[in-house]
């Protein structure tokens, strides 16, 4: 039976409803930088693209010294040699979280293992739960596959913790799992232990599994601590997403993990095996980097991480300073990652129609490109990235300064109650100086 | 509104859907070696895993130099760095098929290019043509996601070449791509210029793209001719899939492409971008890799593929010497790539109720594996590698023909035409003596 007459060929709906939520933003933003100015984008969530945030010598020669042994040239199971799982299993291995490698699965980077996550405990239909704002990866990968997201918010004055009670009124019994990104993007926040343990109780309510983004692991601000989700309960089933990524400073050499924390046997039936189905369809992670795993996980100094730490949490108490104070803005300071998140309040710039508007021109301006809060499903806000070399966070900030200072309009109405449409942050102006009043 | 009232975490369907037909077969079977003879596995197809076979120096020191460079640390576009994308468009390009950097998406492994060409293509309900015996992973691929594969068979008495009548039969209106394994695996078979015309003019009538999976491109004999398939068409739209896994003997490094080579325009409008938003899933492969590409692509000496082929060629004349004229077997000989089917006359071997126990016999009296043909939906035949080092290879041999000598029963009807259940060969018996006679 003859099919076409012709040469149409279509693509699938996986391809036609895989998007990238920031492409199609910045892709419908006129983005023209002032000729006079260098451009300086805070735009860009890679911390190595700077060049001032490097891996360490350990990191490199381990994977010199692997791809020389000729030991790791064939092919691994698709969930990764044994040897490198036993090494994760260690290396993520905590008190009342403690795995082996069998319950590791390798994968070709942290978005390969959020893809088999979401893809093994979601049918199309279904839906997940994930946080607004939030990374926009989980709705490229959920609604490809046809599977719904559904938001759950997070409260930017309570330092981005999560609304509980819309989170969990959020939950349906076409519900397959939440989301959950600690520390996040793009918000910098780290969770407390009690706000992630009434996270927990939500999920055990509902009997609804976590998918855990924790790829920032560990890269938390003094004064802050990181607590593995799956440590905090023995009732919620877990899938932990991590990786080299973010804290080795490597996110283009690909090794990510998941780490299944089964909690009531729950996930021992079919989602084990079904991770380890879905791994067989790209063969997981290089083996030259399975192979320096061992070395880097074992042997990278502490100080390594700590002068990444510090670079960063110096530019978000710099970025913050800066920021704050500044007519009509309200940077949020983060506890960790790599991010801020600043809130515009639009009313007090009239001339421009919306945030994208206002981000386009501080672009053709300043020459100064931050990701408009919409990439994250976050109107109002932008997104600036902490990984810059100071002088140039110094230099953004100071062009944002007079772009805020120069567009600026006090509402007519002094000592009146202005609200944020995103945040009910409450502030009074005086002098045309806003005196933020945290609750 | 709550959901569930218990922890029962159910598998997607498709991860459910997502299987291996090997290991299913594999598992399936009862593996016990004769503890008296060390195991020979003539059944993995990785060309690395004896030892004797390594890549070149020149390999090893490109992802030295990358690593060491410190460029290649950051996240790359999800289709490749265009330098990257660029040594391969020029490796890739034959008189009559040049392609550029925007026709190449790099991806981790082929089987992730095979990933993102069969899901662009097809949807969930549509088919594939698939060629029998075959790649089992193009099933699992495309049946995971809701695909159907519909089989074209290759005639063994025909150097495995396509019954051309039976694909075009197999064409309907729901096929979206058939997909052609050129050299192949498992067959070794090379197909002649005319052989690949006549394919094309049956894709062409029938307005079919193809997916040409041409991993172990130029890996032939003396005697025969690679030639890229969208090198004879300016007619059919091609997706060709390829890596540096075969040829440079680097399977787990996981370096594949796709290189898109578009016909009238076929291709353009939505599959060219519904290749980029998948590949926006996983953000492709390790920019290591990517950052050895130009100088293992450039500089790999000639002699290193020489030497590779000159010892598989070896082999599998070894293999077909020792195995022809055996009693009821039938070595195919390959014209390339790294395998070679041996077809099994089970009329002679009726103690055996299938070629599933013929094969755990094998193991268990002669410590001998090689993976049976419906591991490749073909019974009545198995599959050996011929990347086994010589020694090895002449041992399993002679213990295959001490196996048949053993289990062998010569027809009552001497003289009787006989018929393999494949193939339709015919062969005489003349003292238990089989002269198959090719047409």
């Amino acid at each position: 039976m003859k099919s076409r007459r012709s040469w149409s060929v279509t693509a699938s709906d996986l391809a036609r409803n895989t998007f990238n939520p920031i492409r199609t933003v910045v892709e419908s933003m006129k983005l023209t930088p002032n000729p006079e100015k260098p451009m300086i984008a805070l735009s860009i969530g890679d911390p190595t693209i700077f060049g001032n945030l490097c891996p360490s010598e350990e990191i490199v020669e381990a994977v010199v010294e692997s791809v020389r042994s000729m030991k790791y040239n064939g092919y691994a199971p698709s969930t990764g040699y044994e040897e490198a799982r036993n090494v994760v299993a260690s290396y993520v291995s905590v008190p009342g979280a403690t795995v082996e490698a069998k319950d590791i699965i390798l994968c070709s980077g942290c978005s390969c293992a959020l893809d088999l996550c979401i893809s093994v405990l979601a049918n199309p239909g279904q839906n997940i739960l994930v946080p607004r704002p939030g990374f926009p990866l989980y709705r490229t990968l959920a609604e490809g596959l046809g599977i719904r997201t559904k938001f759950y918010d997070l409260k930017p004055e309570n330092g981005w913790e999560v609304d509980l009670e819309q989170l969990e009124a959020q939950i349906d019994d076409q519900t397959a799992a939440i989301v959950l990104n600690n520390p996040s993007n793009p918000c910098g926040s780290v969770y407390s232990r009690s706000h992630l343990n009434a996270i927990l109780q939500v999920a055990a309510r509902n009997f609804v599994p976590i998918i855990a983004d924790e790829i920032y692991d560990y890269f938390v601000f003094p004064g802050h601590e990181f607590h593995p989700l799956a440590s905090l309960t023995n009732e919620v089933p877990i899938l932990t997403c991590g990786g080299l990524t973010k804290r080795y400073l490597i996110p283009g050499w690909r090794m990510g993990w998941i780490v299944v924390h089964d909690r009531n046997e729950a996930l021992s039936s079919e989602v084990r095996k079904g991770l380890q189905s879905l791994s067989q369809r790209i063969i997981g992670s290089s083996t030259i980097l399975q192979g320096a795993l061992s070395r880097i996980l074992t042997q990278t100094p502490p100080e390594f991480f700590q002068s990444t730490i510090a670079q960063v949490y110096d530019n978000a108490r710099l970025a913050h300073q800066l920021l704050s104070g500044l007519p009509g803005m309200r940077p949020i300071m983060p506890s960790g990652a790599m991010y801020m998140m600043v809130g515009v309040d639009m009313t007090n710039f009239p001339e421009f129609e919306n945030d994208l508007q206002f981000v386009e021109r501080m672009v053709t301006e300043e020459s100064v490109f931050c990701l408009p809060g919409r990439c994250f499903d976050y109107p109002n806000y932008f997104r600036i990235v902490l990984t810059v070399p100071e002088l140039q966070l110094r230099e953004a900030c100071h062009r944002i300064s007079q772009f805020c200072t120069a567009h600026y309009v006090a509402p007519l109405t002094l000592g009146k109650e202005e609200s944020l449409s995103n945040g009910h942050i409450h502030h009074e102006l005086h002098n045309g100086i806003v005196t933020v009043i945290e609750p």
